[in-house]
């Protein structure tokens, strides 16, 4: 763990909230390279890393290009253009097969572990996911690994009714209002390093799960902490 | 060539102005690829393409953050963030000399092809340049290029005054405002997918020069001509 900068403001030495990205943090979505590979032997890796880095840039040039669709949609595009772009043939059902996975992810070991501690925990904060995903997408893969259960909120961004994704910083804004706790009383959790900066920029104090060791994004801000894990983040709150 | 929609607007055959991107358009960023592997042997082709892709996500994520900083900056926090991410080990005299590599690109032949015979025609449109690139790395590569002889306005983003990139389309509408000319007579030719999407998207009509035959982005919209050069795009305007 590398502490970059103040610890939490809260008294107690934890916050009255946290708020966990889903999608890479929670759940992993390489987890998908199984279906993946089923479907395409021998490509499945690079479908699913390709794929992913797709659907990102799609979120993200829709909010420049101010046309939003929703999550589901920006998936499916994804997938699409990145199995033309690796020339492979496709079906309608076997893009269906592929995007009904993602209502399937795996959750990380240390996810479902840190969920579960913090919920029982003695003057536990509020638990909350902010996401990307719609929310049919969003309920499904949180309710197939049970989730739910440990849960106070799930947020998506399709309730902010703008029509953004993150890391605009209403869909930050969206979560304060919800949960009715300011900002500075909110950790943020994720393990993507563009989604940990524009949380930071937004005024969270953030927690970036760096999983793989890679170097702190350069824009222009930088995450409270920096932990190679869940399990990171409950032993600081603890 | 592919033609995805209606023609020309204007009974001339040709547009009142021609509107290009820069960077990958008009100048190959990837011949920055000999600087790299000169100062990293045996990464230069890693690290250029790194450093492509890097750039483009941290305008597209500053757009979303609302957290502009000019393109030289974007460049730089690029290009520090992938030589970490490729475990290169860097000075900055070595980084200035990366991005110093910026500002003499090559251009490609075609590009300089098209734009003479463009700038010598009956009719000639007005020939304009519209870039992410700050102002002063802008200027030096079209200079460093002789391509100032040719072109009627070199338009920056950071002359918008709302700091951002493309594709907002508040860029593309500053181009109408500059040229005065509306944006349906305007043909805006781009190489880069997402460009070419956020400028239809915008309302022009859209040139996609696709120099390594991808498939169309799946962004809601679709380029009215799909070209794999720009000899054909003058091919299409004669």
């Amino acid at each position: 763990m590398s502490k970059t900068s103040a610890p939490p403001t809260t008294g107690s030495g934890y916050f009255r909230a946290l708020v966990f990205d889903a999608y890479g943090t929670l759940f992993d979505v390489h987890s998908v390279v199984t279906t993946c590979e089923r479907l395409f032997p021998g490509k499945g890796e690079a479908l699913s890393q390709a794929w992913r880095v797709k659907q990102l840039e799609y979120t993200w040039l829709r909010n420049s290009m101010q046309r939003h669709v929703d999550f589901n949609d920006v998936t499916q595009d994804a997938l699409r253009v990145v199995c033309e772009a690796l020339a492979l043939s496709y079906t309608d059902a076997l893009l269906d097969e592929l995007i009904h996975a993602y209502r399937t992810l795996q959750p990380f070991t240390d996810a479902r572990n840190a969920l579960a501690t913090l919920n029982a925990a003695k003057n536990k904060p509020k638990l909350a996911i902010l996401s990307n995903g719609a929310p049919d997408m969003l309920n499904a893969v949180v309710k197939h690994n049970g989730f739910d259960s440990v849960l106070d909120e799930v947020l998506s961004v399709e309730e902010v009714g703008v029509g953004v994704f993150k890391p605009d910083p209403r869909v930050y804004q969206f979560a304060v209002d919800r949960l009715g706790i300011a900002k500075n009383e909110i950790g943020f959790v994720s393990s993507n390093g563009w989604d940990a900066a524009g949380a930071k920029a937004f005024g969270f104090n953030v927690f970036w799960i760096n999983r793989r060791g890679a170097p702190v994004e350069r824009l222009g801000v930088t995450p409270d902490y920096v932990v190679k894990s869940l399990d990171e983040v409950v032993a600081i709150l603890r």
